[in-house]
C-alpha cells in the first residue's frame, strides 16, 4: 500500500478547516554580509507572531540535495510521492499557459530555435521576445494535422507549449530537441513498447513539424521549432476523493491552478493581488475544507536575484496576515514549495521554512519565523509529503493506525 | 527507478572541486567524568574553525541503532544503498589485504581453528598469532587443486582470506564454518538454484579442504580451517559513469583503497601519514574534481579501547587542516564512516557528526565540531547515502528534477 493509499484508509470526517498558504520559493540563503536570508531579513511581525503560537521545521521537496521545479515540489506539498506521480514536461508546459488537457491529449514543450544549412544553430533563437513568440504561434495556430487538433501557445521568450487533441495518441515518442547545436531537428520516433499507436502518433508529429518548417521557413531568427517532453495527463487520485475534504485553490498563476485542478481541487476566483487572494478565501470560507493559496512573487523576485525585492514581497504578505488569521482556520501552515535564493537566482535543494498553527501542537520556543528558527524547530527536517497528514491530523481527520 | 539512477538522470558538469574526509570511527561516546566525547575532549582549533563556516548534522550510515562494518559504511557515503550494495563478506576480507579480484573470481572469509576428535575445540585456535597465521599461509600457499588457483593470505590473529581465481565458478555454495563447537567442520554444499556450477564450485572448495586438513594434521592449535562469506564482486556502477566527475582516493589501507576502487574511484599514490596524504592530495589536485581522503587510526585507537590515544588521533588531523583548506575546495565534508567510541572498543550505531562547508549552504551557530554541536546543526540527523547528493548540489552537478 503506498503512503497515499495508507493516509486515505484513516481518512475521517470533520468540520475543521485546514489553509496551507505557499510563499513560493521562500526559503533562501544569508547574504553575507548579514548573515540573513530574505525571511530573516525581512520585519515580518506578523509571521513572527504566529511562530510564536506555532510548531517550526524545515521540509524536503524531494530529497536533501535536489533541487525540485515547481510541480513536483506542490505534488509533494498536496500529500502525492513527487517521483511516483511525476507530471511530464510538456503537461507542466500546457497546463502553465492554461490550455485545458483531456485525458487523451498530448503535450509537448516546444523551444523555437534557428536552422541553417541545415543544422541548428541557436537552440533558443536568440531568446526572440514573447511578442515574437505570440506573433509566431498566431501564424502556426493556421496548421492541421489530420488526426488530431493541434493548439500552440507561447510561454516566454523563445519557449511555447503544443498540445495534440484527439484520441488514440501515444506519449512514448523522442524528443526531436538535439540538445545540442551543429545538429539537425531529430525526427520523432516512437519508442520502444509504444505499438502502432506511437508510430501513427511519431508520423503525426513528424507531418506537423513539416508544416512548421514551411510556415517559418522565411523568418529570422526562429525558423523553427523542437519538441520535448511528451506526456500526457498522469491518473492522479483526487484530494477530494481520498480524504474527504472539500478542497479549494487560490492561485494566480495558471501553472499552480492547474495543478491544484490535477489533484482534484476546485479553484476559487480571485484577483491578482494577495489582497484578492484573500477577500477570495473570506468569500469561500464556508465552501471548503482546505484552502491551498499560491503566493508567486517571492519566487519570481528570487529568480531574478533581486534579495531587497524578495524581502519585499515577504513583507507585502506579512502586512496583510492578519486577515487570515482573523479567520482562525484550526490548521494553518505557512511554508514554500522550494528554496530560491537570491544569491543563486534560482531553484535550490534547501529545505523551506514551516509553521503549523493549531492547538493540538507543542510548542518549540521559535521566536521568529526564519530558516535558522526552524531548523531548529519541533518537528525537525522531514518530507513535504508528510505535511498533508500533519495537517489533516491536527484538523481531526485521521483515524488510529490499528488498535 | 532507484535513488541512485535517479541522482545519476540529474547530474550536470561544472569545474567545482569536492572533497570528502573521513576519520574511520570519528564518533564516539562521552567519557563520564566529564561528558565530552573523544572528538569534543581534543583540541581542534582547525576544525572548530571550520565549524563556525560550515552547517553540521549527522549522519547514519545504514539506520537508526545499526552498527555498520566499514564496508557498507563508506559505500553509503559514496551514496550507494549500503542494503542494496552489499558486498559479500569474502570480497571484503580479500580486498582488505590487498588481494585484487576480478569478477570471475570468488572470495571466501577463513578461520584458523582448532579439531580434535573430529569436532572443532575452539573456532579461533586459541587466536593465533599473525605471525603464526602468516607460517600457515605460507605452507597452504602449495596447494592447488584442478579448475582454480588458489591464494590464502593472513588477516589478523586467526583470520585469513582466502580466493579461488577462476571461471565459471558460483558463489551461491555454503559455509563450512558450522559456527559453534563441537561440530565437525561442514561440507562446503550448492545452494538452490546453484545449479552445476555451484556444485563444481563446492566440490572444489571440499578437495581444497582436504589438502588444508592433511597439511595442517601436525600443526597444533590451528590443524585446520572453516570458511564462510563465500562471494564474488558485485555489480556496482562507477560514481565517474553515475555523476561524471572524476574521483580520486587518497587512502593508506588495503580495504578501503579496495571500496574506492570498487565504486569506480582511481587511486592516488600516497605515503602513509596523514601529511603524507596531504602531499598526495595538493599533487593530484587539479586531476579530479572529488577527492575521498580516509585517515584510518581514529578507528583503530577507539578499537584498542584507548581515548587518550583516540584524542590524540584527532589533534594530529586538526593540526593539518590548514593544509587542506589552504586548497580551497569548492565543497568540504569532514566526517566518520561510523563511530568507533573508545569506551565500547569497536564500532558502534551512533550517527557520525559531519561538517560541510561551502559557499551556498546555510549557517548554524555551531562554535565546535563535535557530537552535540552537530546534533543541533542545521543539517539534522539524516541518512549518510543523502551526503553525496548535498556535496553534488553545493558543488552545482545537479539539475533540477521537474519543471
Amino acid at each position: 500500500m503506498s503512503d497515499i493509499d495508507f493516509l486515505s484508509a484513516l481518512s475521517a470526517r470533520s468540520s475543521s478547516k485546514m489553509v496551507l498558504l505557499v510563499l513560493d520559493g521562500l526559503g533562501g540563503l544569508p547574504r553575507p554580509d548579514t548573515g540573513l536570508t530574505e525571511l530573516e531579513t525581512a520585519r515580518t511581525p506578523n509571521l513572527d507572531a504566529l511562530a510564536r503560537e506555532s510548531i517550526c521545521g524545515l521540509i524536503h521537496a524531494i530529497a536533501p540535495g535536489i533541487t525540485p521545479g515547481s510541480g513536483p515540489a506542490h505534488m509533494a506539498l498536496f500529500g502525492y510521492d513527487p517521483v511516483r506521480f511525476e507530471v511530464g514536461r510538456g503537461v507542466l508546459s500546457a497546463l502553465g499557459v492554461g490550455i485545458d488537457l483531456g485525458p487523451d491529449d498530448l503535450a509537448a514543450r516546444v523551444n523555437f530555435c534557428t536552422v541553417e544549412g541545415g543544422v541548428i544553430t541557436d537552440r533558443r533563437a536568440g531568446r526572440i521576445s514573447t511578442e515574437e513568440n505570440m506573433r509566431l504561434c498566431v501564424k502556426l495556430a493556421h496548421i492541421h494535422v489530420e488526426g488530431a487538433e493541434e493548439i500552440i501557445r507561447p510561454e516566454k521568450e523563445h519557449r511555447a507549449a503544443l498540445v495534440f487533441k484527439g484520441s488514440g495518441l501515444s506519449e512514448l515518442i523522442t524528443d526531436t530537441d538535439p540538445q545540442h547545436t551543429g545538429l539537425a531537428p531529430l525526427r520523432c520516433e516512437a519508442l520502444p513498447g509504444g505499438g502502432e499507436a506511437a508510430e501513427r502518433t511519431a508520423a503525426m508529429v513528424n507531418v506537423y513539424l513539416e508544416k512548421v518548417a514551411d510556415l517559418l521557413a522565411d523568418e529570422h531568427p526562429a525558423n523553427m521549432i523542437v519538441t520535448r517532453g511528451f506526456a500526457k495527463l498522469p491518473d492522479i487520485p483526487r484530494m477530494s476523493d481520498l480524504y474527504s475534504i472539500r478542497a479549494g485553490a487560490i492561485a494566480t498563476y495558471p501553472m499552480y491552478r492547474a495543478v491544484a485542478k490535477l489533484v482534484g481541487m476546485e479553484l476559487v476566483d480571485t484577483g491578482m493581488s494577495f489582497a484578492d487572494q484573500l477577500e477570495a478565501l473570506e468569500g469561500a470560507w464556508e465552501e471548503y475544507d482546505y484552502f491551498f493559496i499560491h503566493y508567486k512573487y517571492t519566487d519570481s523576485r528570487g529568480e531574478d536575484g533581486d534579495f531587497d525585492a524578495k524581502v519585499a514581497c515577504i513583507e507585502e504578505v506579512d502586512a496583510l496576515m492578519p486577515r487570515l488569521v482573523a479567520l482562525n482556520p484550526d490548521v494553518l501552515a505557512v511554508t514554500g514549495d522550494h528554496s530560491t535564493p537570491a544569491l543563486l537566482a534560482g531553484h535550490s535543494w534547501h529545505p523551506s521554512p514551516l509553521l503549523l498553527r493549531s492547538r493540538w501542537e507543542r510548542r518549540d520556543g521559535a521566536e521568529v519565523f526564519g530558516e535558522s528558527a526552524c531548523a531548529r524547530g519541533g518537528l525537525g527536517i522531514f518530507q513535504a509529503t508528510s505535511l498533508m497528514p500533519l495537517l489533516l491530523a491536527n484538523a481531526q481527520r485521521l483515524n488510529k493506525f490499528g488498535a
